[in-house]
């Protein structure tokens, strides 16, 4: 998938753009996120650091999407396993996913996030998606 | 910590308040809360389900205040495991979070997501958490 | 599947009978498994605790077997978490399978593994599996 | 850490001299582990494939030691994700871990078990472990 069609899809779901999220790379299994990310995603109010479901939504999305563009069909999420290692400050972060595996019904992908500058790794994700059988999107 | 506690620390963070959440039991190590989700939330626009990062934090969120209502001390969540079992309709709806394990500096929730009426089981969480060094809440 | 049936495919297991692994307890999605753990199996000669892969592969046996029973078929396991809650000690230890979410490809199943007399919980875990296409088991 | 210190460590334990392991490289966050399965390891008797709990057993292993390696001290799994991608056959495999993130109380570590000659990616995992407060190896 060209990164302008992966672009369009990001920007059909509300829960993307409020994270104003932005592929800005595309590869074979692989895509890479940008978002921007501001006081209404903190863990509380005038707090320094993400929520972590703001963190966990990110991951999620990125890996879900390293399998939409390496396969050119909608995966949903089964389970993901977030690995939290440092707090994830407001601002640009850049959310890199990896598909890891890709079966006939169940591919496995990774994702990670980290400050768009400093390139620190924040927080990581490993997770088992299923293809979808039908068009509709469902699991994420 | 009693109910009004909770609902007032659950109220500091923009992320709870975007999900309505509502702070409904508290049990020794239990809490229950309640979400109201809309379609700010969903996983595609004018689709029928949530996304699953919207789960995510509802999972995480749960599972922290059942560790924080049990000891009165804060939880920065170090992993979680989400398991998507069934997409989850926006609406109100219900997730209880258990703290399983009390250690001295780990601690381990688990957590549910059902719809408020039904009662069916849409996801679940397991997680490890860390408690606090300071005051400073850093990790949900 | 009677404890009778149950019993001859966890023997047919070589894994299993070193672990003596014996159906203590039936329900429609739960199974109780008891083990005989000695010094083959810790962490270290002459210590005191059995290794995570000992206290693991417990876990996944009784969560798929949990499955198995339930539904007549075999599964494979996908994915799975394991909490180290204490250091296990060797012994007589008590295992619980329970399957969670039967779906038609997926299922999902805890285990929980606990000293055979006091009952305290040692370890948890959580998994995805897989509903076996042809005959042949091959993930567990 | 030396290999052959390593080594020394790897064979202190029963459970890592019946799967042959054997220390064939290290860097500095990084181990690689050899074993020699059998047919004690199969999933059933005369199969073809390793049971899960032996796979996960080497990836916890080589979790451990890769931040056992890098740190100089003892580290106990604190949980545990294992992912299984394809049905791992008996014989020699490689094994490597990876120490991705050293704090003071936790560590984070993955590791994946390879085909020794095919090269092909069997099964991941990724965990969380925490720092040993004594010298006693509890959790591994």
């Amino acid at each position: 998938m060209h990164p302008g069609e992966l672009q369009r899809l990001v920007d059909s779901t509300p829960v993307h753009r409020a994270l104003g999220l932005r592929v800005t790379g595309v590869g074979d299994h692989e895509i890479i996120l940008e978002a921007e990310t501001g006081p209404e995603h903190l863990a509380e109010d005038g707090g320094q650091y993400l929520h972590g479901g703001v963190v966990a939504t990110m991951l999620d999305t990125a890996a879900t999407f390293a399998l939409i563009g390496a396969t050119d069909t909608d995966w949903s999420t089964v389970d993901l396993r977030v690995d939290y290692l440092r707090p994830a400050p407001p601002g640009r972060l850049e959310i890199r996913g990896d598909a890891v595996h890709i079966g006939r019904r169940l591919g496995r992908a990774t994702a990670e996030v980290r400050a768009a500058d400093a390139g620190v790794l924040l927080a990581s994700a490993t997770g088992t998606f299923a293809r979808a059988v039908s068009e509709t999107r469902t699991g994420t």
